[in-house]
């Protein structure tokens, strides 16, 4: 079993990445495809991120067999509501959304008897809409299905088979596990991102413009991440509500911790701290998950050697 | 008054990239160095990051108009010692530590007599020691010149010129105040994400190695600065105690107040966060101080249009 018609509900950085990577990687493959927004359409179908744009989501999905839904994970009933009466006969439907339980609930509920398998390809940018998108977003990334207890393992295959057309890496995980991985390596480092980004942007003592001049001492990369989808970030802390704020009480004790070691001036501690750390970076690139570039290989100040 | 004979003491990534800076930039001025490790003496006359690598400090800084002391912070008083029998007459002193208060004051008692204006360029990679140097560290990136009340305005011209011929943009300030814009814009970056990638490495329900293969959700993106030198940030902290702790209590207390949101599901508080942080990253890019491609331009996953 592959799959042969593609509807892609949802249009921005992620539906329009999938679209594009469909039509250069598996040409074979018929892609249509709907967002909410109608502008979002206008704009998905002059850059070609679907071969067919649908004015409704209902008429996207019409002869696919296999629906991706790439909308906010708290749009995800809605959108399962607006495709389900047009969904063809033996149609898989999957998602991207950054949180796996919600998802598969939510789908469960407003699709009932339909396949539902939900993904994740681990993979994005700070930016959003429709322009986003680009074809290798998922290259050597990976992607994480998790398939509910009885899934069909033939479709489960398939739609691994396709992730991994587009590039990615495929791992199959229990949802519950998914949520507490992404939440240490993605919905943390968010929340902590766009909370730094606040601290500073509401000192009575330095002004926005210094810390905007000075940034480039750490501060700035924080701010990448925290320029993402204000509407997809809401919606990934209110729906891993559980997994993020163990983190997240993890992450205050080590923290306090630190502090502790600053205060009473333990250099010890600290440098003990800053050697460990040193490791994971290492690792990432070896696994090809970063760039081995100092400083990402930025360009900005004329490249470094 | 310009400087022609520069010394660099510490051959690491700021005084390699300060050296090779001089020599491709300022090509009229002398350069010499010493480090106190002898293979980083060796690997820098091997890259040529000064004209002549010295085997004292003393040695190094003979006949030298400017000196600039490229070590960490906490091994400032000493490199101060080690040069004070070989300083001309005239001579001015200066270093490129990131805390400027406790500098200020350790080499104000080290060198009596002697003209000393601290000073902090805020630039750097996480890599660091002989081999990090590039030329164009401190292109478009600020400098931060904090002369003593009593320093002379001649010198303190001179030497933010010096800077400016590297490509940098300098500013005067307070020390005080440096100590405080840089807990934010780069002590405070530093230490949380040293936090958050010991935390990930410290669970028992994820492994390290799923840690790693989806750092991609944005986890990676801190784990470039916890690579940075353990030395030079343990003493960073120690220095520059007040202003980090000051940051430190304000960033936890933003912290808890997005901890209760998501507890009590107050997507609207967890929205509004979320969009007032995207302006800040605009202004950093259209201030120079970040790449404006997608990801910082990084090119792991094939470029990103």
């Amino acid at each position: 079993m592959s799959f042969s018609r593609v509807a892609i509900v949802g249009l921005g950085l992620l539906g329009g990445s999938t679209g594009l990577a469909v039509r250069e990687m598996l040409p074979g493959m018929a892609t249509s495809g709907w967002d909410a927004d109608p502008a979002t359409r206008q704009r998905a179908a002059e850059r070609g991120l679907v071969e067919r744009v649908c004015e409704t989501a209902a008429e996207a999905v019409e002869g696919a067999d296999l629906v991706i839904l790439c909308v906010p994970v708290g749009a995800m009933g809605e959108a399962a509501r607006a495709i389900l009466p047009g969904l063809a006969e033996g149609v898989t439907v999957s998602d991207v959304g950054s949180s796996k339980q919600t998802v598969a609930r939510v789908l469960a509920e407003a699709l009932p008897g339909i396949a539902v398998i939900p993904a994740h390809p681990v993979a994005g940018t700070e930016r959003s809409g429709p322009d986003a998108g680009f074809a290798s977003l998922f290259r050597n990334r990976w992607c994480i299905v998790t398939p509910p207890a009885d899934a069909d393992p033939v479709r489960v295959a398939a739609l691994c088979a396709f992730w991994e057309g587009l590039g990615a890496k495929v791992e199959t995980m229990d949802a519950a596990h998914h949520d507490l991985v992404l939440a240490v390596t993605s919905h943390l480092p968010h929340l902590i991102a766009y909370t730094i980004v606040g601290t500073a942007d509401d000192l009575e003592g330095v002004t926005q413009s210094e810390v905007i001049k000075y940034s480039a001492g750490g501060f700035r990369d924080f701010t990448r991440i925290a320029a993402s989808d204000p509407t997809m970030w809401r919606d990934v802390f209110l729906s891993n509500k559980d997994a993020v704020l163990e983190m997240l009480q993890r992450f205050s004790e080590d923290l306090t911790a630190l502090q502790r070691a600053i205060r009473v001036g333990d250099g010890q501690a600290l440098f003990e701290q800053f050697t460990r750390t040193r490791d994971i970076r290492r690792s990432i690139i070896e696994e090809g998950q970063d760039d081995a570039r100092p400083d990402f290989g930025r360009s900005d100040h004329g490249g470094s050697a």
